[in-house]
């Protein structure tokens, strides 16, 4: 039988090496491509996409599946032939359910409505996005009707990107979750604003961009296997297991937008870096789940990059690298600032305790408009609504309102947001299991030593790559379901001590 | 018809996809990719090479050349076209004779030799290479007898970078030429050696790349549609007609590294940003051959780029981007320098009079390998022999001789060198064609103009692309079958003047 799983590699193998290559025409297109080659670049993608889906689809797949089903029923469930077999039998299952004609379809519908985007954002037109927006709907709608038998629509959707998460579940989860925030984000906007300007000044593009590799390197980025570039959009992609890049963004007066979402990435490299390497070019070897994969970003980017430990060691090198800015700004200032808390407009912008608010409401229009409780010509108005009631504020414009995010525009609706929220709300519940087994981690912390963390990580979550459902590794890191218990301590604890609630 | 014409142009844009992919994933590995990503970006390039190779060979693509073989007999033989069918179909031909196995051995021979060669040629071992060298060597006839009928071993090689060039044909070419240089050289180093002290001094590699960018844009560079970056090894690439880069080296001390490679490279650019945009992503879309090609790179190069018309506009700009360096340096002086000819022992750093020298001995060593007239083991005694003959010294060691370049140790033995000279004959029969018809050329090349040049080479060469062969370009431009007249006149003329011979 290894012949057999040989083979499967040997195709998967193959499978991969179309991905990463589409996944290297994409990173090149947002770094350095000069601008003629966007038309033949988005033919390039489209072609690889569409012979990697050909092969993975094909009747050879689906045979050596069969032939190997047997380490499915004679393998231990955790172990890594078994998982392989299964994983990719999963995924196999799901990507014959839908025709390839039919993907193609959404590709094409997907990268027209993005074209559109990008010049209906700026113009604040939301009315030339209405007929593509009711395409993606219709198309989100047929794509969920070919996994039949679900509890709710959005369902199929959510679980591309959150495997067997459940609309109804994360409904629950989430209203519960907004009931503790709006009233914390009340008494928090209540209190007199905090002093933000010492994140305000000059600095340097490459300035930051050095700072910010420094910092990632010392949480432990291996530079040769990964790097950081610049784009308009921060992303991570990953090309192998020992090739995982980030990007970042940065504004010349503010120092904390490129900062953060650099650490931000960078948790997200962290992940991918350390799946086992056996699983490599395989279904495995990659993060289980997009909430799982931001309860890593964002433990780095907040948990640990916001947190005041961090910056009793950082903060020193902060004031060196940009000499004027921070001589006369105590540390705490500064941890007071870069954990403002106010009701703003753009989600990306958002602070972690009115993060969730701007995540929560997506999730619950898009359930609305899945099931035909909204309509999308009454999108805007439902958005400005429900901005108000959770933020007490109203959109200035729909480019600052609804149509302020790329994913309705360029993707599905349905699925796209709610793995932001299970992420913060998943990133404290793995680190109070960290410290509770490591209880020195702060204090390492604070002396710029990340090892027993990364450790810890690597051994509980990245390893497993797609080993076991966001659902089962909760399970096993945690030994308890998804809970939003440690994360509202969390945030009270925090944000009542910065605003003496 | 022209419906399977369409389809015919949907498979060939499909397998340019895949070309272009793996052009970048090459690219990148060139340019940005930690070293991490090194062995499995191989594999990524191996399989992207496999499943165009395959692709291009299908049955289905033979099928359709059958269908479309009317165009052929129908059409004229320079329309779209019949130029269209014709040229894929001889590349299908030729494609087909060859199984992908034996490729995919090549392939990976190539690989595995290349990786030794980067640890012989520093240690200055070439007996690590023997094997692998002999192995090429196997290989390289049996990559020729799948071409059975030719007059000479190697033509097949040749064939496959500059289509119908016959050994034979090119050996009496390049004794003519052979016997012209090698007393030319004497006669120049007879002399006092050039000073060439104002070539260096302290050049920080951002402002020679600065400088370098300036200076192809001026030449018609359009940075929209292309871009430079820096790597150990220059080289040009395309990833599709408005996406065309260059690579560049530089070395701190010496101002001519990095800036004559960057026009070396430009040239390459230009003709293929020259290319007709119908032919993009078919095998009409890219240059004719090699020799073609180093035609077009070698004109940029020296016979613009090193003229002393072409530094009337260009020194003042040197010599305010790099202030001190050459407030002394009278114009002459530095022309003289950029021009100096001396006996030295590698290629690539060679001047524009022994340069074909080297070319030369590689060429007839290869023919001497393949026809066994020489074994591999005595291949260092030979070299230096020859070199000793036509240089008057001798290599201090193989990594300064037959180590030096990575053609033989990464690739086929036979066809590898001869587009370096012939590119360079070509260049001055193409020019002085220009020239003919437009006097003012050298005139507007003193004021920065490079317009009228850049036009008749896009009219004559670029945009043929590969519609004709070398040998009918050739007529079609020059009126006459490549001749070294033009050539050796220019040497003359330029080298003796500078040398009061």
């Amino acid at each position: 039988m290894s012949e057999q799983l040989e083979k499967l590699k040997e195709q998967l193998m193959e499978i991969d090496n179309l991905r990463s290559a589409a996944a290297l025409l994409y990173w090149d297109q947002a770094t350095y491509m000069p601008p003629g080659g966007a038309t033949a670049r988005g033919q390039q993608i489209a072609t690889l996409n569409r012979i990697s889906h050909e092969k993975f689809t094909s009747d050879r797949m689906g045979e050596l599946l069969e032939d190997l089903a047997w380490y499915e029923l004679e393998s231990p469930y955790d172990s890594d032939e078994a998982s392989l077999v299964r994983v990719t039998r999963l995924k196999y299952e799901k990507a014959i359910k839908v025709p390839s004609d039919f993907m193609a379809k959404i590709s094409n519908h997907s990268a027209a409505s993005y074209q559109a985007w990008t010049k209906a954002r700026p113009a604040n037109d939301f009315s030339t996005m209405l007929p593509y927006l009711e395409k993606t709907l219709e198309l989100s709608r047929q794509l969920a009707d070919f996994y039949p038998g679900y509890e709710h629509i959005a369902d199929p959707l959510i679980d591309r990107s959150d495997e067997g998460m459940k609309a109804e579940q994360i409904r629950l989860i989430f209203s519960e979750l907004r009931s503790k925030l709006v009233p914390m984000v009340n008494a928090i906007t209540n209190q007199i604003a905090t002093d933000v300007s010492c994140l305000h000044g000059d600095f340097p593009e490459q300035d930051q961009f050095q700072f910010g590799n420094m910092v990632i390197k010392q949480l432990g980025f291996d530079f040769n296997r990964g790097r950081q570039d610049k784009t308009h959009h921060p992303f991570m992609t990953k090309f192998s297991i020992n090739d995982v890049r980030i990007t970042t963004r940065s504004k010349d007066d503010d120092i904390s937008e490129s900062l953060f979402s650099t650490i931000h990435e960078a948790g997200h490299a962290f992940y991918e870096l350390g799946i086992n390497e056996n699983f490599n070019a395989t279904p495995l070897g990659s993060g289980t789940s997009s909430g799982i994969h931001e309860s890593q970003s964002r433990l780095w980017e907040n948990i640990v990059g916001r947190s005041r430990e961090f910056w009793e060691f950082f903060y020193p090198k902060l004031q060196s690298a940009f000499p004027g800015q921070f001589d006369s700004v105590p540390i705490d200032q500064f941890y007071k600032a870069i954990n403002n808390v106010e009701r703003s407009l753009i989600r990306t912008d958002a602070d972690e305790v009115t993060y969730n608010l701007h995540v929560m409401m997506r999730f619950d229009l898009e359930l609305d408009l899945l099931v035909g409780q909204l309509a999308i010509k009454d999108l805007p108005q439902a958005w400005n609504e429900r901005f108000r009631s959770d933020f007490g504020i109203v959109p200035t414009d729909d480019s600052n309102g609804v149509l302020q995010d790329v994913h309705w525009y360029s993707g599905t609706i349905g699925g796209a947001f709610q793995g932001y929220t299970l992420g913060n709300i998943l990133s404290r519940q793995f680190y109070d299991r960290a410290t509770q087994t490591h209880s020195e981690i702060s204090t390492e912390i604070a002396n710029g030593k990340f090892d027993t963390l990364q450790n810890w990580l690597r051994e509980q979550i990245y390893r497993h790559g797609s080993k076991f459902t966001p659902n089962e590794l909760i399970r096993r890191v945690t030994g308890n379901e998804l809970s939003i218990e440690p994360y509202i301590r969390y945030l009270w604890g925090k944000y009542g001590q910065l605003y003496q609630l």
